[in-house]
């Protein structure tokens, strides 16, 4: 009953939730604003893209079963839900292809919780686009500044940061939209911190999805139930019995406020170019790059990638028997990016992972480890048929901090993921999903996305 | 993506799947029974009484924000809310009045997450009593079983064990009463399992009632989102990145299935016959035994009370302002023992905290410590204006492993928290309520709660 409260990070939460309640558009420098259109336009489409997915499907099944009917709209789907379900359904579908964002310090996937979670709120409230995005700032600054104080020795010890400051950020991003007043979004951030969850046991099941969407559901809940009179501790995240002391061994609080409103943790939100595990990445470019040269599978001897050990370790299945192992098949990765210059989801489906052409150029690319490989790199040795020889030098991996994704990379990754959905329609929609801060509503966006 | 598996707890999720979807009320021993009817009337009878409390009426309200409608019910209130909502608001009224009940081994209180969750199941698919009592023992065990494996590490960290275990016997309970084949149970403890939360630094709010109402609806949504086909790993409980090595330092998971069916947890599950914290029992039972010797509060000079140490620690505040403040004044319990005879919420109301007569007989109230009391025993020394001394031993209290409530202090406990209610329509409640095995399906339970 008499807690004891440590002076080092005392006020971490009031610090947050004021700065989260109190953010304005005009706060948000162009670098910021540009990076928050980024995060929300990238999700938003892999929303749309995944909307009949396996795993949205069986969400809104069970909700069937519940008869569970309501007015929030569904990015991709002329159906509606009810409003605390509508986060969940989007923040599965955002993150269920592994292709969404990631804050590179934390490997905390922002976008899918935060955004989820944020557009509900502002349909709800019928928030204007800058709102939603200086909502999507706050939410994405709370989430990764409390997730820099925790890691990496909570990722490490097993959470899904994703799923754990996922439930941060939906509150903060929820509760500006509902324009709590710091107090109350104080208590929003208590409500949340208490919810937060997620297991890194999960990986490799339609389950792990299930984590962004329930943060971005508890957040916005978590915001609603503050304004309704809930009330939580002084010291949720900070406090000897709350989040930052149960969660991770090795806590340093001062970074969950250092340079708040100032280094924006926005601007390190890596977009994914690959829908597969990061550290293969450098080797699709590769092969992307090899394409770009004028070189076919049928010019292709053998290949000789050199990679960092830990390739091998997460990315070495030789053999993929489906689409989900193929991901997980760094020779894989590289004959996709030869033949196709892609690797979306249709690089990873089952058909494409047993197509006989892909198999037979998979089995001639083989790695050869060196530890001093930086992680971002890749050395490829391609033996061709006619007898010469090509080395390729990826230095930084497409996405990766020193090489950023550009907004037309983006684009091209939204209509890869958006046209089997919408067709010539997709380009309208990226429009309006890239150009948020014009709208006066994200009306004209959710009607945009739904198919016809 | 290559798990590493320790042998030790190899199955443990599985074998809990499989009892809990196949238990059956004929395997039932009729002590076990008797202990499901009572853990369930307890917190039917919780939910009646604090069915207009100030939380409930928060989540209600922040319901209304988003039109939440439906067709699930709600205890001790006509109006009705969607399905994944009834839990919630069930598992915050059973629990907020620290009233309901205590797995003694783990600190658990399984009677709200898990009944909660299984009352809106049995109302969805129309079980009846019997399946119901079996869903509940299904919960409790699958719930106590895996918090015997983690506490009381787990608990000492600062987990509210009521809300992680609580998940799980949620879904497990959940799970049953869906008719879900063990395979898919196994998915519905997955995706349980990855949303277990709950810190105790959220004590003294009233968000930490929110804890076994989210576990209830969670564990319900993942029965649901289970049939639907969402899949989770093989070993979420026992995997090396599964919530038993992310949450307690120290785990024997041989505990989670040691016994299982033949030594049952839910005979262990003990009601408090007082709404404030256990230690503070003894203390009560002497005030209501010195009652029952027909001694008034004006015949008391003074009152020595010799108690461990850990009662003052939690218990020692002298001059308690509130009635919240009072739930932590050894004197406050005392006094209202024996004012009152009874320590229920009305004995902790604003009111009789400030009560003059209350105030005056708790000064007259001091404590001793003695180290080598046991837990659940206090002396009292009362010397009385007549000159004589009274000294009371209270070698076991009320509620205690081994002087559990009777059925009868059951059914006074309930009346006293319904009549505020239903009046005189509380005897119906209790037969109801506490004769589940009795009845086709819920809803003439459901429905003699409601008020007129």
């Amino acid at each position: 009953v008499t807690a004891v409260r440590t002076p080092a990070g005392a006020g971490t939460t009031a610090t947050l939730a004021a700065f989260a309640a109190d953010l304005t558009w005009e706060q948000l420098p162009e670098p910021v604003r540009a990076a928050a259109r980024r995060t929300v336009a990238n999700v938003v489409g892999l929303a749309v893209g995944a909307s009949r997915h396996d795993a949205v499907e069986a969400a809104l099944r069970a909700l069937g079963d519940l008869g569970v009917r309501g007015g929030a709209s569904l990015l991709g789907r002329s159906d509606t839900t009810g409003p605390t379900w509508a986060p969940l359904v989007h923040g599965i579908a955002m993150h269920v292809e592994d292709f969404d964002d990631t804050h590179l310090r934390t490997v905390l996937h922002p976008g899918a919780p935060v955004v989820a979670a944020a557009l509900t709120a502002a349909e709800l409230t019928g928030a204007d686009g800058r709102a939603l995005l200086t909502a999507v700032v706050a939410g994405v600054e709370v989430a990764s500044k409390v997730g820099n104080a925790l890691c990496p020795s909570h990722f490490d010890l097993g959470w899904h940061v994703t799923g754990t400051m996922g439930h941060l950020g939906a509150a903060a991003a929820a509760g500006h939209l509902l324009g709590l007043p710091p107090a109350q979004l104080h208590a929003a951030l208590a409500v949340a911190a208490t919810q937060a969850a997620g297991h890194t046991e999960q990986l490799g099941t339609t389950t792990k999805s299930l984590h962004p969407g329930r943060a971005a559901a508890n957040g916005l809940e978590a915001a609603l139930l503050a304004r309704s009179g809930l009330t939580g501790p002084a010291a949720p995240v900070e406090g000897p019995r709350g989040l930052a002391a149960l969660m991770a061994p090795v806590v340093d609080l001062d970074e969950a406020v250092r340079g708040l409103g100032e280094v924006w943790e926005v601007e390190d939100n890596a977009f994914k170019p690959y829908a597969c595990g990061i550290v293969s990445h450098p080797v699709i470019d590769a092969g992307v790059e090899l394409r770009e040269h004028g070189v076919t599978a049928a010019d292709v001897v053998s290949v000789e990638v050199v990679v960092r050990p830990v390739v091998l370790e997460v990315m070495g299945v030789e053999e993929p028997a489906d689409g989900l192992a193929s991901k997980f098949s760094v020779f894989h990765c590289f004959a996709v990016g030869l033949l196709d210059g892609a690797a979306g989801p249709a690089q990873y489906s089952d058909d494409r992972a047993r197509d006989p052409e892909v198999v037979a150029l998979r089995r001639r690319v083989r790695a050869v480890l060196d530890p001093d490989m930086p992680k971002d790199a890749c050395r490829a040795v391609v033996r061709l048929a006619d007898g010469r020889e090509i080395v390729l030098h990826v230095q930084h991996a497409t996405g990766s901090v020193d090489r950023p994704m550009t907004d037309e990379q983006l684009h091209r990754k939204f209509s890869l993921v958006v046209e089997p959905v919408l067709g010539a329609r997709t380009d309208a929609l990226w429009e309006l999903a890239h150009g948020l801060d014009r709208l006066p509503s994200v009306g004209p966006l959710l009607e945009a996305s739904r198919p016809t």
